[in-house]
């Protein structure tokens, strides 16, 4: 855990697999995208919130899905570098969050990449509806 | 279509993309085995059994999951290339099929990559049940 | 190719894969940004442009790698879902050019998710230069 | 560190991601295979083979490229299942190696996958030859 700018923030190791890059070595920013959602079952884990419970939950009758994400990437990353990625809260509304993620080179303060990510929360016929309590509490601590 | 030894196949363009290699610009293996379920997915469909309603059927209860696969990587193929994946049906059991999977450059004879899997019917309870008649009846027609 | 707006844009179908959906059967929202990037190898090869020529080129010593991309997801799309993908050229730069990514559900006029994402010239040392000759003049024709 | 059977293997946790299922939440064929190589990435990490330096090695002209691989798929796993990867040394012949993978629950011993795949060392070429010297006396020490 580390403070970035104002709020807190939950970091752990990304390793760049086979597979994660383009035919030249480096990084595709597809596979971003794919870390960052890591990094939100990573941060739901971490608070106590099983993200095969959250993501979809049948039995409370919600889902949260992503709908809208963006990302830029300032350095290129090659296979067999590792990344430390920091996990923050942007902004919380009544039905959604936005997470933010800064990847860094592990051991490092250098940024490579940072984007954004917003769920939102939806009830069973896909309308949104107030964010679970549990999952606002544990996000409001990120604030 | 084509004579594939004794048996009929299924022929169609797999056009290598961005993601599908390894960091030096070769097909990553697992890419191959994606390549073949698209096999698949593509025979059903070219035999009338829409594959969203044939993998997994909530209404009949019936699912296809595969149980076992294989392939070799004859020739190194690069981002750029375009194969063609000839599909053909191997073995037809009471309750499993298996799908053969030979990939040639476009245009040419020569195989880069040969495999095969195998799938099975379950019902509800994820046990092996005997093959959908439809599905059956489709995969007969290429033997 | 049709009108969007004020500008010409490239279409093609987009297949949804088994592999690109979440544990729900949904897109996976990860995908899209893999639709996006061969909606620009889809668009260069239109254009006469090898994407395998063109994304690194060592013989003229450049580059082109995505620096920035972002998505809204409007709409879940599902396993067995086909779209049409529409690239158009939103912004031309000296060394950079962004491209807009509208997905439709096929046949239909229905928006379900839009993006877009920017690629830079690099030279040999990964500094931004001029955007190669041949590749301006094909965006040039779609602003 | 286990025995499994006769050799010794090398274990690490698996984690499904999201992305890694099909659309009914099981894991995708293909993904096992991926976890196959991350199998040999986190074996030659361990025996001191980085393998960004082993799978293609420019300085001194080898690669390590899968030449074969098969996997039998016995019990659907689901997200949200975390499973651990034994990764086991099968055969070493002069110019290839043969990976054997067993995916059980974690903390259970029961055996939900089981694998195959062999690299074989190439030259610049792609002759094959010689296993570089440090591999082999890596694996020797798990037969």
């Amino acid at each position: 855990m580390a403070n970035a700018g104002c709020g807190k923030s939950f970091e752990f190791p990304v390793r760049v697999r086979f597979g994660d890059t383009d035919p030249y070595g480096v990084v595709y920013f597809a596979s971003y995208f794919r870390y960052c959602h890591h990094g939100i079952e990573e941060f739901l884990r971490h608070a106590g919130l099983p993200p095969e419970e959250y993501f979809r939950n049948r039995q409370e009758g919600f889902g949260l899905p992503v709908v809208g994400a963006s990302c830029d990437f300032l350095k290129p990353v090659k296979y067999g570098d590792e990344l430390r990625l920091a996990v923050s809260v942007v902004k919380i509304k009544e039905k959604a969050v936005t997470f933010g993620f800064n990847f860094y080179y592990l051991n490092s303060e250098q940024l490579v990449a940072r984007g954004e990510a917003t769920i939102v929360a939806i009830d069973r016929t896909w309308k949104a509806r107030a964010l679970p309590e549990r999952l606002k509490d544990a996000v409001a601590a990120y604030v």
